[in-house]
């Protein structure tokens, strides 16, 4: 892989020269001045004079390739919406999911995402895509047997399949086991797909007490335990799992959640866009030991795939709903898109050091957004928006140069082309 | 003023070429192609192939010089933040106020917005740094007394004053008068100041019922009076009254805004970061008769003055507390920034047909954010950021092409440089 020397940057104030080698951070020095160029074979040089060093993010809950399902059903209710869905899933195939997944990368690495944790149908085709673009995934199978014996029989034949296709070929992207939800999975294959996962050290991906009527249909089925209490009672929660939305928790589940050191990741988007709810016990779940974590849902729901943006909503709406302008400040808001998640991945990003994973963003600050006696960070996150990362570096490779992705228009134009091959059909 | 002619731009999902004229959109045809090219004297060719034609935005309630207080005090207490702001405000001079103003407004053209309502101090300087590039503005003379009769006797002379400096000036400009809010505004000025305005017909512009203690403190001075029953029975309330905020309501609260048709401006961004609350009452205000516009408050609560931001931030928040995800449809968000700012604003603003005023974006779809199967306002206001707006006319004037400002590396300069002079003060 080839070295990247990124000259005269600003990281936390300072000017620095940042040497990057095999993916990760090498060498952090002061900036040297123009004199001590470093050139070299293989070497991609960088003048990032005026330009701010930042973390890229993990968004560490999507489903990437709905980056072809935005628009739809808007401002209906959500069996209406559920059902425009459906009906383009139906007709889904592999080369969707991987033209799918290729738009949702390329709009990732313009709002500044270097890794992800994806759940979605096909894929090893969502693992290509990204493989190809240069972003890393952690990407699963999922299991989702809506209590259908012979569909739990079926599941598990194809997990373990699947596992054993992609587990000596993941290049940059890694494997785990999703478990859809309380409400489509059945105990046995809950069971299975736990243990199947942890006798390999693959991490779990669920979804978990998404909204109210979740909580009480599963109390109502279960003897009167939550969401939490009953994958607990399965032994399913752990610090390997990744728990999407963890949104309608009691003081109970949170104690759990935290105990278990569980990545409980948020998306406010999608929770405010579906009516699913807002109140994320952030601040309980971190003093009870939860990772907390940041995503933004798919494109069906929250309709880009921008951290940024879903870092700016977080934020505010929590200080609103707990009516307190200094809850959750900058710094914490920040570890929750990049050590937080890097934690949940199990990746080593989301710090500007050396020996950490290079996955950084150029802050191009030259703008209204950040003529401000402020702090950087707070004209970051609160004022300007993606357009302000003119370049990113994802696991030591460039992959976005002065707002340019390589291959952008023919990613554009096969996602037109996948999408009308899916409206045809339908 | 020059004409321009918009050449084979996407309206409603149509091909047409637009001509505007002296300010107006004169004419709207079918694209009539490319051999049948207008061009003549002073004429402006644009070729808009590809892209697409929306209204410019109305920001109905801003205080545009605090573009440069943004950033500081973040996370704080609502009494330190103040302390921060006041720590700079009592330094401010007609200079600052000047370039700030610029730099807002170069920040409302990067994201759409056409025309705003402006609140602050030194407004004849916002007014000239307004009609310097292009915008229009509703500025005013703010009644501020802090209950103290030397102070309003002042004011009084000070708003005639400035009334008859600017009245038979205002080029594209507009003039209001200010009523500050009834936590710091005495009977006698509130009196005065409506009637001042009446007489000559100004609008009003006021604060209403932001926070909940406003209410509270309101009802204890007043003999139980709400902000909105206190104003009313002061005679202020009309169809001129641009009522700021208008978040804190009672039943009877809407049936008054509704009977008088007051413009009620909802400040979604700066509401939730200030944890004054988020409930606004867009339905019940509308059914009411009241005019539901949107602003996004001054850089320093809400740090920017994106409206496309304030919008997705609007419907989705709107959503999530009714527990509707039906709530505020798309269609009635765009009109709360078109055209009921317009008709808040008293200008012709907010649709693109013939004998309205030219205020348009030119939007740029080729992006992963307009990739979709569902209708461009969704991806434009839920999906896109304003950086897809390529071009930017505002009555009738081209004030942005291909993201470009004429004097925009100016405008930062000069903004960087009033910063520091603010700063050597403190």
């Amino acid at each position: 892989m080839d070295s990247i020397f990124l000259k005269n940057i600003t990281l936390d104030g300072t000017q620095v020269d940042i040497l990057i080698e095999d993916g990760k951070i090498a060498k952090i020095r002061s900036f040297a001045g123009a004199q001590d160029d470093r050139r070299g074979e293989g070497m991609t040089v960088l003048d990032c004079t005026g330009k701010t060093a930042m973390p890229g993010f993990v968004n560490a809950h999507t489903h990437a390739a709905m980056s072809l399902m935005r628009g739809i059903g808007e401002d209906m209710a959500l069996h209406d919406w559920l059902d425009h869905i459906w009906g383009i899933e139906s007709h889904l195939d592999r080369p969707f999911v991987f033209s799918a997944t290729k738009v949702a990368a390329l709009e990732m690495i313009k709002t500044g995402t270097t890794s992800f944790n994806d759940m979605y149908w096909h894929s090893r085709m969502s693992m290509k895509a990204t493989e190809e673009i240069g972003l890393r995934g952690l990407f699963s199978y999922t299991c989702l047997d809506n209590f259908d014996p012979e569909v739990t029989a079926r599941q598990k034949d194809e997990c373990a399949a699947m596992y054993e296709m992609v587990k000596d070929n993941l290049g940059r992207q890694r494997f785990a086991v999703s478990i859809h939800a309380v409400y489509t999975v059945s105990e046995p294959m809950i069971l299975w797909a736990t243990d199947f996962a942890r006798k390999r050290g693959l991490r779990i991906h669920i979804h978990l007490s998404e909204t109210r009527r979740e909580v009480e249909d599963c109390k109502a089925a279960h003897g009167g335990l939550s969401p939490v209490e009953y994958f607990d009672s399965l032994g399913l929660l752990g610090p390997d799992v990744i728990a999407a939305h963890s949104l309608w928790l009691s003081e109970k589940d949170v104690e759990i959640l935290g105990r278990r050191g569980v990545s409980c990741v948020h998306n406010i988007n999608s929770n405010l866009k579906l009516a699913s709810g807002y109140k994320f016990l952030c601040e309980e779940l971190k003093d009870a030991g939860a990772n907390v974590c940041l995503g933004t849902d798919g494109c069906a729901s929250s309709n880009n795939l921008d951290m940024l943006e879903a870092m700016k909503t977080t934020a505010i709406v929590e200080k609103a709903w707990r009516d307190d302008p200094t809850a959750l400040p900058l710094g914490d808001l920040l570890d929750m898109v990049t050590v937080n998640g890097g934690k949940a991945l199990g990746l080593k990003t989301g710090k500007i050091e050396e020996g950490w994973d290079a996955d950084i963003q150029i802050i191009d600050t030259d703008s209204t957004f950040f003529l401000s006696p402020g702090p950087f960070l707070a004209n970051y996150i609160y004022s300007a928006h993606s357009d302000c990362i003119s370049s990113l570096i994802a696991g030591g490779r460039l992959v976005m140069k002065d707002r340019k992705v390589k291959g952008e228009k023919e990613i554009l134009s096969d996602g037109w082309k996948a999408l009308e091959t899916i409206q045809e059909q339908q």
